[in-house]
């Protein structure tokens, strides 16, 4: 097997920052120390060595009104890999009634072009035997161990608090996390006919439409059923001050929650859907939608403090084409943004570049914290002697101004057009084959491979520990009814 | 017309303590001042004069399994004279698909009774276009202003959020004012069957079916809908820190929320429930259930800081003999207890005699308040001229032991039993009708009148300016779709 | 005795909104009812007839520099009743080592140019045996019973923590409240040089040695302190979310504390100090001073939620001449700003005319509550029968932009000028002399009495039996030191 | 060089949990795999194999009234071993006025007798230019780069506000960590002479005069101080939620702030005060004092939250014979518990037992967390190639019942006398010495070593970054002062 060596690179890891090289044979990190020798040689001089980014949460090629969302498994991971991210999770979505196995099968279809490695979260969608029982095939047979639920998109995706207290629970009796998009959906609906009927059809309404407090209220629920049902949450895309506080405040309980904000979020502001130009607006439509700066300020807190953990991007982005499907009504706007490629270097940007966060930081929430939640660390998510060799090569003085017009994403726009980011990737690995080589695109189609992932983690089985120890006790009583008293 | 002089005792308002005498004619106050002369004359030396209590939250003679609540409107409005309550405001709950006209009927019949005067509150256990046109009539004709919605009893009373989403609007529209009982009721439901499946049938069982979080999660519920509806909200039996910290925290952005704990959950604790006699805890079955000390602390610190408003019952007491309708099965227990007698020497005694609450406060959170939010105040909840003459001649230094050996209510039981109060009241008035007169019962059967309420209060009109100040603003836009950008 | 009716008027107190006529005689109101007849009448139709304001937080002619700041009691009385405002609270300042006697006698002195009724807060600029002593006949004799301690302006005026122990300590023996003006002085004094050093001399550095953070802190420890010695505690002129997060915190645990906004900083934010011109900025510095926009939110919002009870201003303002001292050294600009004629139409317009605040609540805060606090209800802030005539007739059509040209305090600027205000006094009666009529200002120098105030309020009480109950006990030990365990 | 295998155990670091020998040869770990060989074998079978704890706050031989406290160097760090904790971190004290640089020489003499590694942390008891400049020395010459600052002990080590922000100032100028014993020296003076004066002399009484208001205050201010000079802070002994609060409330602005829970406050309770034995609640006085439950929930909550990063001791115990000076004055008890041989056993049976840790938390906030805020990761805590081979090997099944009589500690008497703990050492090996050797003392004696550490930690340089990014600007001004405006 060929061997490659990256040299005279500082290691930048989620614990550690120090000066080694790294020894890869393959795909896999064989060594890691000072004068290691390859093969090849990729000079990582001035540059730091860090995990490759992993974004939790995508829909590549997702189905939509019988098209699809823009970046397939093969864009969508050359985008990734050209921002530094080596690895994607995207869900698998079931339509209602549809079986969970047959939407694995439809996604390890699409898949197989996937320049990256990749895994799954499943979807639930619907409620029933079929799905309760196929649950157990999923987690034990198909590596995957985590599943989402929707709180909003009602008459699509939605599950009630029924579905979710039963889905819980059974995700919770498999070792697994569950998943929540958190909205009301229910709201989300009535505000929207709301301000169709008040003529209020453009993309700004789509906003107005999903207040902050209708996301704060429907993460604070699916915290409260996933405590009284023992099961790890992990919130995707948490977008604001509501949604973090009920995370934090749960999370000072003891309660197992994690927070997801997306670099959307981070970065971009509610400002965009004023934009007096309709595409620009639609095209930024995404669920939940941008906020103000005070939900700005509360997200990177929350990454620095720990009470928030990853970064990711949902990346799911239409055409302007498909954008256009919702002139005239808003709820016609097909949801999603890119991002993919962008997250490292706006990330780096905003958050190592100002001293919102330290480069350790920024590797973890990026990767490391991903890896370990979604329990594929440290396989993934780490530079240690053993680890796949997805790794980036990151250059902290390259910089660039994004733009649709240079991006490998398939997207004909990019929400961040015209941000300056400085620190990009030199070269970018995925386990081992230099896909991004200073500047030039060497991805290899299909080198992606699905990464199985073990239930039962650590935070599992404390939290079962803890939930039996606490559990209600009877009352042993004698006589019943007594008289007297 | 006769006239009552209230002689030599000590006015105590929700703002002001003084001395005065308080002259009453015609059930009316007509004058105070010092000095005053009437036919009859109460000696009040040594007293606090006070507006009688009103109790925002009862249910009397409520139907239960073809059977009532003990107490009717008779014995329950006697109690509630017996312990320095001049008003009670019940619930008309119409049953799923019942005109709400035909409600108000039924309580009409039951309340000609009434030692005391009354009020009701409206409840919504279904939704349609009957129920939406029919609140018109029950704010405009019948004096009726504030709606009820159950969050719990899930297949009997129960709403869902896109009806309280509907009903909280209509509220709104109408000028009135959303209640809430809040127990997300389907968690309810799934812990109620966990709990019977593992044996757990038992009393106590019944508060583990209940936990804190799960009414803190309703409560932040309804506020998120009632701030998207621009309603004001009123949370009945705040029972817990949780709760209590949604309540705050919507204040804290401006909402118009209000919370009332009962007298139950500020003085007794949840190990009622680990009783060994059946009976004693199965007596003690209410919704919410009781608390910790934690939380206690709380709800006393939110009548003094002014995050919580008023105490109330939520009186509603079942027979021993009904409460054994659930031996073997909790959920089967009827819920509900009594106070309505000892909810004013209770927070008097735990209240002002410990220094948590000034006896102004004390006076605000029994009557002032409560007279105010739910529009009825100068009439009731006041010691001025013009003011009905619902009034109470408090003795600080007359005592008791609670007994059900020796109360007006006729319940079998009492929740309070053994508890030392000090603090009671000499005379009660009832629009001048002395009818607890220094320790003699001298009710008048059927002297209670309906007290009816008007709504868009003070505070409609400032959340409806807000909101629409603050509402949505349609973007203005040439060319949509545009090109570029 | 002549005697003045106010017809046709709309009542608004903060309690009730009601129509009535008012009849005064002797300075007070002797009768409030329908179709009330007096020699003078005033015609109030389309008006609100309101307590006047009354401001808790005054600096009428403060000597600075061997001068005094602009408004003295004659002129700042008179813009005081231009605005609705009919009675202030000043401070008694002793310099450091000066008997309070004697301070007391300076203010006397000053006094008596009052055209409309007063009272003096105490300050404790220094601590011995003497002030240990002399505060009892404060409270005793000379009807002052509110303490304030400066934690800030190290050198000059502030206390150490020492100093504010023994002082509470002694404030909460008499039945008194203390106040304390929350800065940490030290930490000021460190900026200021830091400042300094770095050539940031300008009216901006103000504002940046005096961050939000630093007087979270001071009203957090003084918090602590006043708990510890179980007294009250006012927190003057609170200006932002970290200040009134402690309070609302200590508030939580059942602590008595209070916190005024002042109009300022509702309504002014620290843009101002980023003016070119050096006046326009120099003229906005006071301490604290203004805050952003989510400060101002997070006021608002403590006014309508109760964790916030009154308004005032701190007038204290110097002329730009004086200001200028200033120049290339802002720690010598002298600190204040006005106020004091535009607080009443300012906080209707921001407030009322918003819907922020209903009128009850802004008749709540920027007078009854006031007096309810500081111990002059109902003398002052009611609308009630015996109560003083001290009233605004309030017309809420009448507008008007805010203008140094066009007003009657004395000094040479505005800090709200150009602010258009909407709800301006038609009538203000001082103990029922008209004083502003109808747009023409007939105040009678020398009117103004000082108003006494009585130790021992209900919160005073409370506090004494709750600290009582709550008090370390000893452990009762036989054989001390014991062998074993 | 001699090598040491420890074969079959699990490994258990912060990040992961995996099977694996770990091979050892000059003191550090040389590989870790499967099936490694060594002279000497470890059997590890059933054991969990993790980083040897730290203890980042301890006092061993320290100073009182010319005597020391119990456990020096040599017994202090033989009790460590046998609890699994493998490096201390003490503090040089300098008394006011001393050289800092003698204080470490002092604190070098005695620590020659260590059986295991350890740091110093500088206390800055005084203030004065000195100090200033010897700072500089410690951090780049002695490597000791925190330094720790009393706001208690008044008269004594207690500096002030204007001393911390200078103190602060320069140790962020150095890249340093502040360090604070947070409690209100001012406040506990007075409250101990309230109490002595009303008779409260016995050890409860201790409790009573450092109300967990007390420490609050101080964390709040130390918070405050430590943003306004851009200073990380670790707050030593977190002890309750008012501190905890602190600290999550700074660090959701973005503050770099951390907190140190003892093992004392996670695990025992105020009511030890209570015990009628003098002695028995002589012997738990320490500084701040144990709390109620619902401080330890906070605790512990925090642990897991991340809101508290590690668990110390603040080990320095006195003997019955030294307690025994405060008889009859609680203030004169000298202030120190015990913990060191215990805190590994009772945070496991505590934490892990429970569920509220899982094992990798139990490391993080054990070992791994504190080398990495200390800024000694990975030499210490980390089970790594190239790390030092102070490792445990703990065995889950093995158990004991806390007793003095059988500890190693010199101290006569334990504060968990008679709790059981289920988990403890097999192996505890310093640099790869086995010192606990399956219940067998085998220490040697001089074996520890000094760990120098060195400033500017990620955390510093991202802080300096946010702090002068967002340092005042001064405004840019043309004509000072300006006309007009
Ligand atoms: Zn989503
Ligand atoms: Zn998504
Ligand atoms: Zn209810
Ligand atoms: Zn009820
Ligand atoms: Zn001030
Ligand atoms: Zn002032
Ligand atoms: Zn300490
Ligand atoms: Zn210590």
């Amino acid at each position: 097997m060929s061997t490659t060596v990256i040299k005279n690179g500082t290691i930048v890891t989620a614990d550690l920052t120090y000066k080694a090289d790294v020894l890869i044979e393959g795909g896999v990190i064989t060594a890691i120390g000072p004068n290691l020798m390859g093969e090849t040689s990729l000079d990582a001089t001035g540059c730091y060595v860090m995990p490759g980014g992993i974004d939790p949460h995508t829909h590549l090629e997702m189905p939509f009104m019988g098209t699809y969302s823009t970046d397939d498994f093969e864009s969508g991971t050359r985008a990734a890999l050209a921002g530094g991210t080596t690895m994607v999770i995207d869900f698998a979505l079931p339509s209602p009634g549809q079986s969970l196995l047959e939407a694995i099968t439809m996604w390890d279809n699409k898949s197989t072009r996937a320049n990256c490695d990749y895994s799954f979260h499943m979807a639930i969608t619907w409620w029933g035997e079929q799905v309760f029982n196929e649950m157990e095939t999923v987690v034990k047979d198909k590596g995957i161990t985590t599943f989402k639920h929707f709180m909003a998109y009602k008459g699509a995706l939605m599950v009630d608090d029924d579905e979710m207290y039963a889905s819980f629970s059974r995700v919770g009796e498999l070792g697994g996390i569950a998943m929540v998009h958190a909205e009301n959906g229910d709201v989300v609906a009535q505000l929207q006919q709301k301000l169709l009927a008040a003529g209020n059809n453009g993309p700004e309404a789509h906003a107005y439409s999903r207040p902050a407090e209708v996301e704060g209220e429907a993460t604070n629920r699916a915290i409260m059923i996933a405590d009284m049902t023992g099961t790890p949450l992990y919130v995707v895309h948490t977008s604001c001050e509501q949604s973090h506080e009920a995370i934090r405040r749960a999370r000072q309980k003891g309660m197992r929650v994690w927070g997801e904000p997306l670099i959307q979020h981070l970065t971009l502001d509610e400002s965009e859907y004023a934009h007096p130009d309709w595409d620009h607006a639609a095209r930024r439509v995404m669920s939940p939608p941008f906020r103000n700066k005070l939900h700005q300020d509360s997200l990177w807190a929350g990454l620095s403090a720990g009470s928030l953990q990853v970064v990711a991007t949902d990346h799911c982005a239409f055409t302007t084409e498909q954008k256009r499907y919702g002139v005239g009504d808003f709820t016609k706007i097909p949801n999603g943004t890119g991002g993919l490629e962008d997250r490292m270097p706006m990330l780096w940007t905003y958050g190592v570049g100002t001293g919102r966060l330290t480069m350790n930081e920024f590797v973890a929430v990026t990767s490391t914290n991903i890896a370990k939640i979604l329990n594929c660390y440290p396989k993934k998510g780490a530079v240690l002697v053993g680890a796949d060799a997805d790794l980036v090569v990151w250059d902290p003085e390259k910089s660039k101004t994004i733009s649709a017009g240079t991006q490998q994403s398939a997207i004909d726009y990019n929400v961040f057009e015209g941000k300056h980011v400085k620190g990009l990737p030199r070269f970018t690995l995925t386990r081992g084959h230099v896909a991004i080589h200073d500047g030039e695109v060497r991805t290899e189609e299909g080198h992606g491979k699905f990464v199985a992932r073990k239930p039962v983690t650590p935070t599992n089985t404390a939290l079962s520990t803890w939930k039996e120890l606490t559990s209600p006790r009877k009352v042993e009583r004698s006589g019943i009814p007594a008289s007297g008293v």
